[in-house]
This record gives structure tokens, C-alpha cells and sequence, in this order.
């Protein structure tokens, strides 16, 4: 039989765009002689759909696009995500389904491991399906299974059921998992794992479908895959990009067949592909093709143009030079410099008088009180306001520029620099940003080696530098790290060797500090845990505060 | 026996606090004779602790709490909320659990039904109970359950088991439900419509303790409850206050013990007060005496206002005017007029100089291009940069002013009128703003007049209305109510009645608006389904957009 693994990038609640899409797919595989298509988990109406699925309308137009796809290609086999009402008249309203649709005919498997921790909360929506039978076709019998459903390989104790284990004694041929497994710079790697621990406990091949795309924050970076019945790779498809390969699933079963030695990429590469598919696909989605930001000559805004420059052309991508008094000449050089490099317009623009006009309507209020943070938040919001200005009169869209540091303690201005309409580097640590320029540069000197190797400043007020208010980024970044990414506290913290007052004092200012997180864009997710839909706390709390 | 119930108002992660609070109440509740003290669920790190459950350091610190409390009072029992390990080595680490502390021991029952929709995310955290035993006390049996335990009455199908219905077998004495139920202005009427249910479906009484007290957007308005066995209110606690009442159960057989006529006061009243212990709730668990708003002598300012002033104090509310040359004269005398009656301290700042200063800037790039949106958001985020400032600089808290049919539709200037540390009105549609107003005003005017009967206006341009933008508030809050709290589509709502023209409009601003309302500040919640950790969707999407 031949098996054509569809990996697509979809866009959500776009019912007509997505099935346009899975047709011509599925009409190319059927041309290229495929007996079955299989296309990625909740493909019909792109995942994650989230509370859209509270909406009748939105499920009657999930199940009228599954009609239209089966009456398209009654002739083969097509597989596909989607989801499923579930009539028994107990439990959630739906379960998250894998559709099988042959002859006009529509038949429903049901995920029943529905992950429900960080970014997901499918429990929200679903309920576990219970039903454990093969998929029958040509002869075949295939163990039809979702994403989670076969995550655990014996070593993850979240479900008290595995559905591979109730699927193995009917004895199916092969393996078919349709997923939506988000990116991290750790996933490839552990998919790549779980989905082998499968098929040496199983003795059967795999065939794994993901999507790809990014989706707001979360990203898909695709990289489906076949596994031989005995365990060896026999092909994959490309990270971050659309592939249709078709697989003769005899040859699954020849120790011989071909051994595809998927080449993962570095660290640095997938954060580096992750972040400008994920720019490229918020830009392209929403329909727009402009973005805007500020740059500072600092590292942070040269590497968020970089990333941009690549996603949407240079000429797509404008930077603003917005110098105080307070700026030094390197930085408007270094700026400068920046623009020219990846051939991008940028205007400039210096906000000393429009500060000035602040400080005299703040006058007769504040009187004699000193400049503190205040006055520095002044500087960062005018920059904010301009930056929107040329936003909203030139229908592009502002990129915001913090790293994960700064989100996490909190250093940056409200309704200033945190403004923005997507967070290119919310998810990298400082430290992280400078591995991401040097990796930029890998070829040739794209960020100005000075903002690279400068000391971090926000140069708010004169000679300030961003270690007068934090630790060395080299110490905060791996605190922050155990305790965000680890989940640490404070005792394991100081058990680890890290000194007590600078724990307490990191912690307490990540904690305090989470109504800034609240207000800020979505942030690309390219680590485990990053700020925004996956870490959920409370504002008004006193825990470590 | 003598059971107390204990509604108290606890602060998330705040152990010391809450340990406190909790052990004072045992000890007055103990010198009153009670034999047992029961607390709300979840009572010892403060209802909803969110992602803090991940941090074994949290659960550490609540199994330190419990034992605390337990050995504190041994000679009397105490039934009290905490997380609880899940040692089974299957399913989620913890469970949802109620202890029960006496003689220095402690037993844990387990919570069955965990809420997953709207604001409730409890299978993020927890693995369903799924033992069901009574517990004995003083000879008596008691059927001890977790809120949603027993919110099926026989009409909820989210689950497929019914606690009480497998704890009822054993034949318990009595029920005890401790609960964390949030508010809305349905909610009192239907929380006691189902302990009701629950009590004429079993025949025996049943005592319920709800917690108080806001936590940043959820408001639980306590209202706790003891129900004799034939089904009639023996006694109810207050609404929105602490509350300690000790309960004969002897009472509770007697069909002619006290008839309590609990008063469930109006949905405006209900609103209003859950809306002033929203923002008092808020400033004390921060820390913070003193709120700041821009008031623009239009109505969401007024009430916003009002509200805060009795939540804080007149001396505690700055109010600041911050008029353009398109504010009418009238605005600045309705806004002043505020805050005489109120009594609350104001300034005036005139932005036309910042706004010029602003064009002024701005004029080489802009050109000649016509007014428009920009140059309207502009002198909204002025606003925003003076608000920001004053709250920078003099330490207080900026209330958001923003209703309900704004957030919706989107009509605001994000970092400019949608700023602020919390939202006091984003939950209130336009149309019940007005009626607030007329219930603040119930006694004298307090909101001048005008404020109430002039047609609505951002004034960001000449003679501007918000009816030049927007259906009118009558029609598009119907519109938004069906859609938002009713989860109707397009056909649903054209088939009620709606112009399917409006309908397209307002349903596309809602979900092409997104964006802004995933940057706004945490909204005080007053119905069954507000913006904000309720309502969950995507950015970058395309249904109805």
C-alpha cells in the first residue's frame, strides 16, 4: 500500500483556504499513485482552534469541510484531523478525532490521551476517547493513534491508560500517529525517541504526520517521519517547510530499505529557522507584509531585524533610530550600521524635545522631585507612541523587541518598549540573543560586531548599564533557566551553589513582576516553558513576592 | 456536633498569612464550642494558585501549613482545602484534596469532578479522585466532597461519574461541600438552586463553605451555606464579606429549625459590590492604598470612578483631566463636577501641547497625509504616558476604564486608553454601565447627569460620536451578549433577527480584535463569560474575521 505522509501548514477557522489546500494535496498524492493520504491532527479547522470550538457553527463547518474532502476523493483513502461530536450523552461535547474517509464514507477514531499541561488544555474541549479498535483498509490493519496517545513509552506517568498497549493485541500491521506537536529546541530530538521507543516495543512500522507553520506563538516545525518495522528511519520530511512524501509500505518491512539519516540542526539554526517561520507565518496569516521597530543599537533590536529582514525582505522591515540625550554615539552608529548591512530603510528621529515637552507638563505636578524610573519610562513610552504612530499610518505591524531576561525580571517599560504586536525574542534568554547574532553572522558581519560585544544599556539616564540593576547575565540567565524551565525553588536553588540573596532576589523580582507578562504580544515559543499561554500565574499572589 | 463555617478571604502563596488566618479562625471557632472547623477548598495556598502547583517548593510549603494547622488544634477536627501528592505512580502528581486534620493526624479525601472550562483549568494540575469514602467523625458519617463534586444534579454532562451518587451507598449522615465558586451575577441563585437539588435527592443536610475575597479577576462572593435534610436554607453567611458561623447539625433534622430567607441582593447591587471588593481586594494584596484614573467626564470614567472611591477612599482616587482641543467644554465640567462630588482629589493637564509636539515630530515622515486613526491614538497615548507617569512617579495603581463592548470590538487605543494595572469595567457592557451609574446615583447624584444622558463620545476628533463607528449600544450588546456569553454563530443570531450585515461586522470586529484584548490588563469578572484567562483564542486566525 502506499501512504502519502501530507505535512501542511494550516491557518485557523480558515475553512475554505485549508481545504482548498488538503484537496490539491490529496489530488497530487493521488496522481503520484497513493492508495491513502494522511494529513495532520485537527488539520480541517488548524490547530490549536481553542475556545472556537465552544461554537456550535464553527464544528458544523468542521464536519461540512470533511464532507466536502470525502466526496472529492472518494477513491482513496484519506486520513485527517478533525473534531468529532460525541453522542453518548456523557462527558465533553466533542472528542478530538482522527477521521477516516474512503467511498464517501466518514468513519471516527478518538484521541485518548488529551494533554493538558504548558501550551495545551485539550481537556478544555475533549473528552478521552475510550474505544480502541484498528482502522481496516486494503487489507491492512492500522493502530490509528493521536499525538499523545503514544507518548508514553513507560516513563510518563500523566494517563493511567496507553492506548497502544489496548491497540497492539488486535494485532495491527503498521502504526499511524497524526499529530500537532509543537517546536522547542529540544522536540526533534525527543519525537525522534519516543517514536523509535514505539517501534522496538511494538515491532511494526510507524508512519507520523505532523504540521508545520506557526500558529500566534506556537510553532510546528513539521519533520513527520517513517519508521521501518524494525526500527530504523526510513524517511523524513523537511523541518519548518510543507512536504508531501509517498511511502510503499512494503518497504517497511525490508530491513534493507533505505535509511534516511534525518539531519537535525543545531540549536542555534532551529531558533534561528523557528523564529522566522514563526514572523513570516504572524505576518502572512494576518495579511500583512510590513513590520517596524525601534533599534537601538542595542543586540536585542539588531538580531529582531535580522530575523525580520530574513522573514520579509528587507524592504519590508523599517527601523526607527529614536536617540535621547541620554544615547551615545556608538549606539546611532551601530544603528545606522545595522540598516545598512541588511539593506533595510530606517528614519531617525530624536525625542529630546518631545521629552522636554513631558517634563514641562510634569513640571507644575512633580515639582522638585528627582529623575528616577519614572522619567526613564517617559523616554520609553514617547518611543512607544512614535513607533505606534507609524504603525497605524502605515499599516505595518510593530515587532517587539525584549529578550526572555528582561520579560522574566521585568526590566523594560509598560506600554513602551514592550509594545509590539508579536515578541520575536521573548522566549531567548539574553544570553541566548548573543549565541543567536554570532550565528547571524556566521557568514558575514550582518549585526555590527560593537552591539555585540558593548555592554547591555538601556541608556535611559547618563552611563547606565543594564548590570547596575541586575546580576551578570551569565548568573541570571541560568537561575532564571532552573527556575522557569526546572521549576526550582529557592532551596533547590541554594542547594545547587547559587547564593541565597541573589535567588531571592531574582525570584522575587520574576514574581512581582507578572502583570507586565500579562499585558505583553505573544511571545514565539521556542523553549520548553516560555512566558505567555503555557505559563499560567496568578497576579495577586505573594509567593516569593 | 457543633460545625463552624469558616468563610475567610485568602491571598494566593501567602502562607504565613493564610496560616495565620486560618488558625485564629479555628481557635474563636473552638472557644465557641464548635467540634469542627471547615475551610474553603484549596483554602491553605489561596484559591486559584495556578502554575505555583508545578513548584514542588509550593506543595512543600502547604504540606508545612497542614501540618501547622493540625497540630495547632488537635483536640478539634478541621476539614481544609491543600493539593495532594498522588503517590499511585499513575496519572497526574497531584490531587485536588480536602483534609481532614484531627489529633495531630491528617486524612486526605480527593477531589472526582475537576472543572476544565471557562476560567477553570483544575486537569492542568490534578488526576481525578477515584476513591469514595465517608468520613467518620464523633459518630458521625459524613460525605465530604470538592465544589464541583456535586454540581450534577442529573442535568451536567461533562462527566461520566457522580460522586455523591457512589458516596450515598455508605449512608452518610450528613454532606459537607467545601468550594471555591466564583462569582457572577447569576451565580448565588444557581449555586443554591443546585445545593438544593442535592439535598432533596439525598435526604440529609448539607453545610457549604465557599471562600471570599477577590484573586486579581476572579471574585468569589462566599455565601456559604447550611441546608437542613428536608431541603430548607438553615443559614446562610454573607455575600462578599468573611463570615464564622457555628451549626448545631441537631438543628438540622428539625423540620422546624430556623428558616433562613437568604437575600440574593439585585444583579446591580451584586455587580457593584463585587466590583468594589474587586478593587479594594486588588491594592491590599498588593500592597498598594492608592488608584489613579484619567476622567473624561464620560461615563466609564465616572462609574470606574465612583467605584473606586468606595473601595479606597475619596483620598485615595486621583482623577486626571487631560483635555484636547477636540474635549468639549462640557466634558471638563461633567469631569470636575466628579470629582466634587465624590471628593476626590484631581488635576488638569491640556495635552494640545504635547499633541502639536507630537505633529511636529512626526510632520517629515507624515507629509500631508490626512488625519486619521494615528494622529486620534496619539492623543490617547499621550494620555497614557501622563497616567503612567503620575502612577510612576507617586506610586499608585492606574485603573483602566474600558467596557465590555469596547474590549470587544476593539473601539480603544492599546498603550493609550487600554492601559492600566486592572480593569474595572471590561466585563460591564456599555448598556449596563448606565445602569450602574443609575444605581450609584440611587441615593443622590453622584455621577452628574450629563454624564449618563449624553450621547457616548471618544472626542478624539470634531463633533466625534460613537455612533458614527458602532451599531448603537442597545443593539450591538445584544448582538455581543448572544455571541460572546451565548457562543452563537452568524446563522443562530440572523436567525433570532439580527440584520446579517450588523451581525458580520460586529462578529468580525470581535475576533479581528483579538490582539488588543490579549494585552489588556486583568478584567474584574461579573459574568459567565468575560475576556480575559476565560475566554481563550487564538491571534492569527480566520474564522468570522
Amino acid at each position: 500500500m502506499k501512504i502519502a505522509l501530507a505535512q501542511l501548514n494550516y491557518h485557523i477557522g480558515n475553512f475554505e483556504g485549508n481545504t482548498r489546500k488538503i484537496i490539491q494535496t490529496a489530488s497530487k498524492a493521488a496522481k503520484q499513485g497513493a492508495d491513502l493520504v494522511v494529513f495532520a491532527e485537527l488539520a480541517i479547522p488548524g490547530y490549536p482552534p481553542r475556545d472556537f470550538l465552544e461554537f456550535d457553527d464553527f464544528i458544523v463547518r468542521c464536519e461540512k469541510a470533511a464532507r466536502e474532502i470525502a466526496d472529492a476523493f472518494p477513491q482513496i483513502g484519506i486520513i485527517i484531523g478533525s473534531p468529532v461530536h460525541n453522542t453518548s450523552g456523557k462527558g465533553k461535547p466533542l472528542y478530538n478525532g482522527a477521521l477516516f474517509l474512503f467511498d464517501g464514507k466518514i468513519q471516527a477514531f478518538h484521541k485518548a490521551l488529551l494533554p493538558n499541561y504548558d501550551v495545551f488544555d485539550e481537556y478544555r474541549y475533549f473528552e478521552p476517547g475510550n474505544t480502541f479498535d484498528l482502522l481496516h483498509f486494503k487489507g491492512q490493519k492500522i493502530a490509528l493513534t493521536i499525538c499523545e496517545d503514544i507518548w508514553d513509552v513507560g516513563n510518563n506517568p500523566l494517563y493511567t491508560i496507553n492506548p497502544m498497549e489496548l491497540l497492539i493485541g488486535q494485532r495491527p500491521d503498521l502504526m499511524i500517529n497524526i499529530a500537532a506537536s509543537p517546536f522547542n529546541y529540544n522536540q526533534a530530538e525527543k519525537r525522534k525517541h519516543i517514536l523509535r521507543e514505539n517501534v522496538t516495543k511494538y515491532n511494526i512500522p510507524l508512519l507520523y504526520v505532523n504540521q508545520v507553520g506557526a500558529q500566534t506563538e506556537l510553532l510546528f516545525d513539521g519533520g513527520s517521519m517513517a519508521f521501518a518495522a524494525d526500527g530504523h528511519l526510513y524517511s523524513s520530511l523537511p523541518f519548518f517547510e510543507e512536504g508531501l512524501e509517498i511511502i510503499d509500505t512494503s518497504s517497511l518491512f525490508d530491513v534493507k530499505s533505505k535509511l534516511d539519516k534525518q539531519h537535525i540542526p543545531s540549536k542555534m539554526q532551529l531558533i534561528h529557522d523557528a523564529l522566522v517561520m514563526g514572523i513570516r507565518d504572524y505576518f502572512t496569516k494576518l495579511g500583512f507584509s510590513k513590520a517596524l521597530l525601534g533599534l537601538s543599537g542595542g543586540i536585542d533590536s539588531a538580531v529582531t531585524a535580522a530575523l525580520a529582514v530574513e522573514a520579509l525582505g528587507a524592504k519590508n522591515v523599517t527601523g526607527l533610530l529614536m536617540p535621547s540625550q541620554y544615547s551615545s554615539k556608538h549606539s546611532v552608529d551601530d544603528a545606522v550600521q545595522l540598516a545598512k548591512n541588511l539593506g533595510m530603510p530606517y528614519e531617525t528621529i530624536p525625542i529630546a524635545d518631545l521629552y522636554g515637552a513631558f517634563d514641562q507638563a510634569l513640571k507644575p505636578y512633580f515639582e522638585d522631585l528627582p529623575f528616577n524610573l519614572t522619567e526613564e519610562n517617559i523616554q520609553a513610552r514617547i518611543r512607544g507612541v512614535l513607533l505606534m504612530a507609524f504603525s497605524n499610518k502605515f499599516g505595518n505591524i510593530l515587532l517587539n523587541t525584549s529578550n526572555k531576561s528582561e520579560a522574566a525580571v521585568g526590566y523594560g517599560t509598560l506600554y513602551g518598549d514592550m509594545n509590539g504586536g508579536l515578541s520575536v525574542l521573548g522566549d531567548v534568554y539574553k544570553t541566548a540573543v548573543f549565541e543567536l547574532a554570532r550565528y547571524i553572522n556566521r557568514e558575514r558581519e550582518l549585526i555590527p560586531l560593537n552591539s555585540i560585544t558593548k555592554p547591555p544599556s538601556a541608556e535611559l539616564r547618563p552611563d547606565q548599564l543594564d548590570s547596575d540593576s541586575l546580576p551578570d547575565y551569565e548568573l541570571l540567565d541560568e537561575i532564571l533557566f532552573q527556575y522557569i524551565e526546572g521549576r526550582k525553588g529557592p532551596n533547590e536553588l541554594v542547594a545547587a551553589g547559587f547564593d541565597k540573596a541573589v535567588v531571592n532576589r531574582v525570584l522575587k523580582m520574576v514574581n512581582t513582576t507578572e502583570f507586565k507578562r500579562q499585558q505583553t504580544p505573544p511571545i514565539l515559543r521556542i523553549s520548553p516553558k516560555a512566558f505567555g499561554m503555557g505559563r499560567l500565574m496568578p497576579i495577586v499572589a505573594k509567593y516569593l513576592g
